[in-house]
């Protein structure tokens, strides 16, 4: 059975099965600290001080990246703003982070530069300290960046969505995956406008200060949209044993791409394009609407959570029709 | 300029640069609990209970293994090993672990279980938890793990050697560079004998309990040899700002070695074979004979630490004759 026939989903629970037997043998001594394992946004374990989080990514030249439609900068600044993200959708702050590149050995020195400048403009923004990795040779180029940060009590989890909450999403959904569509050639058109929505591509925002302001003001479900809003949202109900209900004309989109692009395909790329990294967040109506103004990037409530259909995705058009997706984001193994 | 070129040390130099004058900015809020940053076995920082450590290694398909000779069992195994080697060196206890994969789509799942059967095999000996990380597509195989851990405030550090110190190393030198030659098929004989030399290469034991006996009993200088005896060596050398003169006398190498090669090949292998991941330390002499009997691996005097030729390792044979050796272990970008 190859792992292409399982995809993603399967592996990774068939990895756990094999950690979770091994824990459980006798002589195994659990540090009874940890408070979250595989499974998150991030792991959580206590310290003395509170709780310290850390996360981890990789992306792999042709797969993640392409130098075709990024510069060594650009894909410095996606890997280390992609982990941060990770560490925002905890409500978490950012400290500490390792950096392992593999490299083949006719890289220019100087598009190494470009890569670590690239990391480090992002991370000083939250003034994250690179404090070790490892530099390895490889045929093909990849980055592994581990954060590991802090967390006050107040952590935001996948599993912390109740029936009767609202759903809400920092920010504006689609012009990532909008970005890629000029990128790849789909408008020759240069303009200043498109080349700002390449941008929210190439150079995402992680929502470190909005993710701090959630958690700290009562919101206890939250993740980041990395794969899609459907299938990060559809992951989030399969966490916390709920159902979703979504409105398309209620999603914040971009109004920079409605000049260019049909409603309808913004609306998808809203939906299922995938590495927005804004926040997505549950809560009860009145902590919501409180902490809406308070969000630097504003935030908008698109839906709600419900007890029944746990574990599925509803998304209602104009007069409240429900509407099919085929395209749920995409599976990392599968074909 | 190739990184060829500049080799892997200069490489890191001009990384540790950039990351240095981005750290300088005025907005940059330095976190004063980092004790060490990028340039020993590992990162430490202070947390209220005490130290916290973490370090990280990336291994390669067709650089740091291959199929030729190790199983997915034994890679998993020996990523595992040489990162929890880093922890050992600096005396610290291993606690979590994130492992990042990466993997062509059409890989056995049954072999990325057997993969991960080999990190388990050795973290649960120390009771690591594997608390995430990430799975990705990928045409060559990498696997990059990160350990965080705790340590006392009593760490060892590679720039701790002092001018009067003894030199010391825990088990013997040279085995593991031999494996690799019996496995490469340099002898046909498949002995127990000769399978027990190759299990030393493929399933190296990290230096866990050893680390931290030391630490508690007054080792401050150590880090653990994965490149070779002498270029390790020298690294501890110019971290501390000593020189150190070695006898080859006294070199610790494996008994089961001498049947089939000749003293000069194991002398070769116990200097500069590499991927022994023993400990090398040094301290007073009267704390490192107190130490040695309660090392379980055993351990050593091979030299002593000099105040003169500092960053330099003299190598003296019979009759303290120096040694002139070619090759110093290997540089990762050079070709």
């Amino acid at each position: 059975m190859k792992i292409s026939d399982v995809g993603e989903n399967t592996l990774i629970e068939i990895i756990q099965d094999l950690i979770s037997s091994s824990e459980s043998r006798p002589d195994f001594r659990r540090q009874e600290n940890l408070i979250l394992g595989i499974g998150d946004d991030a792991a959580v374990w206590k310290t003395e001080s509170g709780l310290e989080i850390s996360t981890t990514d990789t992306m792999v030249q042709g797969v993640h990246f392409s130098f075709a439609y990024s510069s060594w900068y650009d894909i410095g600044w996606r890997a280390m703003a992609s982990n941060l993200s990770d560490i925002a959708a905890m409500g978490g702050a950012p400290l500490y982070a390792l950096i392992n590149i593999g490299l083949p050995i006719d890289t220019d020195v100087d598009n190494v530069k470009d890569l670590y400048k690239g990391i480090l403009a992002v991370g000083d923004k939250y003034s994250v300290r690179i404090v070790g990795g490892d530099l390895v040779k490889s045929h093909i180029i990849f980055i592994t960046i581990v954060i590991i940060g802090a967390s006050s009590q107040n952590l935001m989890l996948r599993s912390e969505m109740k029936s009767g909450d609202v759903i809400a999403v920092t920010g504006s959904l689609g012009s990532s995956a909008a970005g890629l569509r000029v990128l790849s050639g789909a408008l020759t058109n240069n303009s200043e406008m498109h080349k700002s929505i390449i941008d929210t591509h190439l150079r995402p925002t992680p929502r470190i200060i909005e993710g701090q302001i959630l958690a700290e003001n009562g919101i206890r479900a939250a993740m980041d949209i990395s794969d899609g809003l459907v299938i990060d949202l559809n992951r989030l109900c399969n966490s916390s044993g709920v159902g979703a209900i979504i409105h398309t004309d209620k999603i914040p989109t971009d109004r920079r791409l409605q000049s260019d692009f049909s409603g309808e395909e913004i609306l998808g790329w809203a939906l299922s394009g995938g590495e927005d990294y804004e926040l997505l967040f549950s809560g009860p109506e009145s902590i919501v609407l409180s902490v809406i103004p308070m969000m630097p990037s504003g935030a908008t409530i698109i839906g709600e959570v419900s007890g029944f259909n746990v574990g599925r995705v509803s998304v209602l058009g104009p007069e409240n029709k429900p509407i099919k997706l085929n395209d749920k984001g995409w599976d990392h193994f599968k074909l």
